[in-house]
């Protein structure tokens, strides 16, 4: 579908938005405005990574933002985010995208409408900020599961579910930065020497936040990680323990018994009339030092 | 309550604080000072997160302070910090807030009271100012925490309550951590090219030694639990060295009694007169044996 | 082969390019050009790292690009990367190379035949800019790679070739970001303050973006790895907890049967009618005992 | 004890040193040159931590030096350092500390005594500096037991003193570090935007240098922290594979002698004339089967 | 021995340089030059830290180059490297130190010979230039073993002379980089903004480089003992397989063993005519269960 958001006519450019276009629509706007056929190629490719191209008579732009419905195990760039291309000049600029998405419709109300943009390069910034805006909500919530993740691994018995649900948090933090590092190159160029204002600066400075943010995330991740196998691996030492508390009570019971066992023809402790009872009270005797020698190792 | 702190007649600008205001209270003051719903919304939640928000004629801000008589398990930004909501415009300043603080009081007493505050800027300054400070008590009780558990750690033997008690050190200074990331945009917008003077710069040192300090000690944190954990795991060495050398020395015992425990017919070794002696001498040799072989490998 | 890709009149300089040269070719272009010895021996030698190098008439700089064909284990530079040499000056450029590079072909499609190139400096700038634009796509296919080795070590039981492709990925991402740490040189000394222009900062641009993008996936891999053997050592606890759990169920019951096969004369309970199904019922009462101990403990 | 330095006649401003003061002294000193309540407090508390606070006619510092005959075993940073407080104005700076320190003394026989000090700042900037220098000597003592302890851990056997020492060069560092974040302030202020010059340039120079060193050292004790437990840790290895070993040549054998002990009435193997050797002799052979399956392994 | 390298005639400038001098000779030029008792004793002690002095009338520096021809063994900076001595004015440069350097040599051959040098600044600038240039070699030397060992750890079985090796390795750039980071203040103090140039600009190029060079191979050594720890530890991993598999094996069948051991009078099965093969085969199907739930748990 193909809408005019805004005209020359209104606020001295126009504002071309082509939702879930047709292939006919596509081709029919690059051909009125003369597009390359390698953006047109690219802008058709759901999966592509954010890019900022220059061509002779204007810039293109693949942005992608926040997937706001998407399942509980998606882990890959296309899973999570959706693409917006964008052509632009300083006359016209163009937006092309799969869905509706609420980036184009609050930039239209909040810019347009109220007609607080005044050049390309305005609408082209407020689209941008309005895409970073969208990891802001999910950085949120990461934040809270991780908080939520590392009061189970260190106050309750970690059980091996935390490790997969750990494997998803950790990937879609690494996707948003990964799609942070990649967009540097769009938001620089915005707020480049030459064109720079207040407005391009808050761009910047929302890109920094929102990169600081993630990287704060992924290194609380990190560290959440190394804890949980740590507290995993401690529980080790407790296991041990009780392998070797047993194995150092019973080996030298059951070695006693065995020499007992012998069926040598002389062995007087056999003939004993309380030969039975005394090697119970040797045993005894035995488990009861072991018992004191671990107490004093502090291991009971 | 509402209370007038200082006004226009003697400082050339209004203060308004809401403290533990009603709704109509509220309302009253949105009204004379045409204050938009949607901050009123946000100014009366109690556990909204830092924010710098321009709005037509006015900046709105919502700051957190830290909580003084916390219970020693707060461990949410919610439990461990307080919420203060400001209104600034060069004309005159809200702040609304749940109960009394001394942020409030302070710069009450020595910007206002003492005449140093000619401006809404400078109070704001002042008061910004004054929220971070509450955070570096908090930050020397925890590096003191830190240094007594990391001599825990590794002088005495650690016992399990020291990752229950870290948990709650690493938690407040996460808390604080966040917190200080989303309040730079508050500080960088008061210490902002156009406005910067020797108190904003002031402000913005304080913003990053305060940073500096709380980072330091969640690389300390961090470091400790590195160190209690590999300790803990250290003493596994221990445990598993007793277990070998319990098996090494009953293991060949045991075997050798097995031996003269079957029930061949023709065994010669039984019938021997002093089979039995033999064989315990037998055992005695190896036992020595072992010894021997263990104390040169360092093990006894 | 000496071609002439381009001459004085066409674009002001002369671009001499050198594919896989003969000995004789490269003598007949140093003796035109009056190159240097030293800097001859180093464009023949095939594994030169890079290098930048001032001489009295001329500047000598070796780059290498991604071999595009490699094998799976090829894990040095001189494996991974080919080498280009080139002789600068302000009136020509001379490039050295050994097989039929995209570089060069693609800046001469580019740059010369469209007639963008206006000076040795741009033709160079563009040379290295090719050059590096070679690393891109190795970082996509390696970032990959992590991906499925990173869901492969999370989800999946990972099984032994893990850590050798692992060292290849590891390889690789050190290999590149070696060859960046040394061409910065290059890149600063051709956007260096004297001759700065939009052209060289885009350069100084791209090679940070592609340093940053290969530190990424340096730390990516070494939390993959860190990662990988954690849950390898994870394993180890299921496998202790098993050899604990059958210890503790057969030491005590192995000591109570070596007790009934005790030899002594008088041993009451070996008389008595029920003394066998006695003995296994105490035995059976143990276990039990022991199971529910466990189910307690949370091991079984 | 009161000492009048220098004064205005001889270098423009005076500089009175209490050393060890009475409260008396202290007192007069306080009316004479109207210092605040509040300072005088600080400045007689001896753990302080060091500060800057700006009064209304002169400059409250705190800072701290280090303390040469420690003992052993110090580990906070009242044992390791001392503390200097000092009252500055354009007019007169006064010095107040405990005992003797160099510090003082090397600053009036460098600077006063060879009239090289023109002003109280430059007094100031001496002081500190001088300061900073006392922690240059425990530097290189503390890099030089790390390397020692680093020659230990790798190439000896480490036993448990190693971490008992290793934690009190940690201490050392950790203080000083925490020292040098906590007084960064008072070098920043000296070396402001308004009096800048050569000297307060190469104070901040210092700064820095030690800041980066014991920076270093930091990094460096958490590396060797962390190969000593890993060393550690890799000896549980030996001691497994001694154990596993063990366990695996003696349970087959053990079992065999448990067959042949079992009292069935029919059992035709025991019966026979050579049924004793026949059993040991399979023993062996199993025995021999394992000593050539662990060859192989590479466990023997 | 004393040599006049070049003097005011030729180039403006005297270079004295003291090749392994006697005391008599450096007392002489130490007289001519009125050099400070101090600098002399600094320059005799053959183990001094890199340093930067100003005295009254001339600049002393202390740096260290490396020593071409050391042992395998050796690990400290007195062992790695050699001391260069200088004395600095606008008027003369005094050069001391032990043995002939390249240092030397090569300054001379370049840049005296050439008559490129035109003043004492130059002269020393190319002196310290020519002496980090020394590290450069070693550096490469050390990132191929590197290389060497991670391929050794990664893909083949690391055996414990590795160790051994990796701690020279990690002595040798640990020295190196705490001699850059001693050094830093010689190479600022050179390039400081009074004096800065295009030579003093590239020494700082080269001094930042060959610092990278080394952060780098300090990162990749301390990774790459983290991995060969880990994978000694994951062997651990199959030794505690094996020793499980045959307790889990033999621990049941001992116990079954055990139980037709026992002695009691009234016991049925053993008088059956096929107990013993009915034990056996009970024996054989337990072995085939957990044969099947090894195989099942992925443990054979
Ligand atoms: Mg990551
Ligand atoms: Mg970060
Ligand atoms: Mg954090
Ligand atoms: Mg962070
Ligand atoms: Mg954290
Ligand atoms: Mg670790
Ligand atoms: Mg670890
Ligand atoms: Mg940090
Ligand atoms: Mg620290
Ligand atoms: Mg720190
Ligand atoms: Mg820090
Ligand atoms: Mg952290
Ligand atoms: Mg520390
Ligand atoms: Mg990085
Ligand atoms: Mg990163
Ligand atoms: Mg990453
Ligand atoms: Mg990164
Ligand atoms: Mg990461
Ligand atoms: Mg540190
Ligand atoms: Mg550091
Ligand atoms: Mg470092
Ligand atoms: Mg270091
Ligand atoms: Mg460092
Ligand atoms: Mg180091
Ligand atoms: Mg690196
Ligand atoms: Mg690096
Ligand atoms: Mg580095
Ligand atoms: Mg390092
Ligand atoms: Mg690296
Ligand atoms: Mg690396
Ligand atoms: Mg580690």
């Amino acid at each position: 579908m193909i809408q005019l958001l805004t005209s020359k006519d209104s606020t001295g450019f126009d504002w071309v938005d082509l939702s879930a276009p047709t292939d006919d629509e596509i081709r029919q706007v690059a051909k009125q405005y003369k597009l390359h056929e390698a953006s047109i190629k690219d802008c058709m490719q759901p999966d592509h990574l954010p890019k900022y191209e220059l061509f002779d008579h204007y810039t293109f732009i693949i942005f992608r933002v926040f997937a706001p419905n998407l399942g509980d195990e998606a882990d890959t760039i296309q899973e999570l985010t959706n693409k917006i291309a964008l052509f632009f000049t300083g006359d016209h600029l163009i937006t092309v995208h799969r869905a509706e998405y609420n980036v184009i419709n609050s930039v239209k109300t909040k810019r347009i409408d109220t007609g607080a943009c005044d050049s390309t390069l305005h609408l082209l910034n407020a689209l941008i900020r309005e895409s970073i805006l969208t990891f802001e909500q999910p950085g949120l919530k990461l934040s809270e599961l991780l908080d939520y993740y590392e009061e189970q691994v260190f106050l309750k018995q970690p059980n091996s579910p935390i490790l997969r649900n750990l494997y998803f948090v950790k990937r879609q933090i690494d996707v948003i930065r990964r799609l942070m590092l990649l967009s540097y190159e769009i938001v620089d160029n915005i707020d480049s020497i030459g064109q720079r204002d207040a407005y391009t600066r808050d761009l910047r400075d929302l890109y920094i936040r929102t990169q600081t943010i993630f990287d704060n995330l992924s290194e609380n991740t990190g560290q959440l990680l190394s804890v949980y196998f740590s507290i995993s691996s401690k529980r080790t030492n407790e296991i041990m323990r009780v392998l070797t508390i047993f194995s150092v009570f019973f080996m030298p019971l059951t070695f006693i018994v065995g020499i007992y066992g012998m069926n040598f023809r002389f062995m007087p402790e056999l003939e004993w009339h309380y030969g039975y009872p005394a090697a119970m009270l040797l045993m005894v005797g035995i488990s009861v030092a072991i018992y004191f020698w671990f107490k004093r190792k502090g291991w009971l």
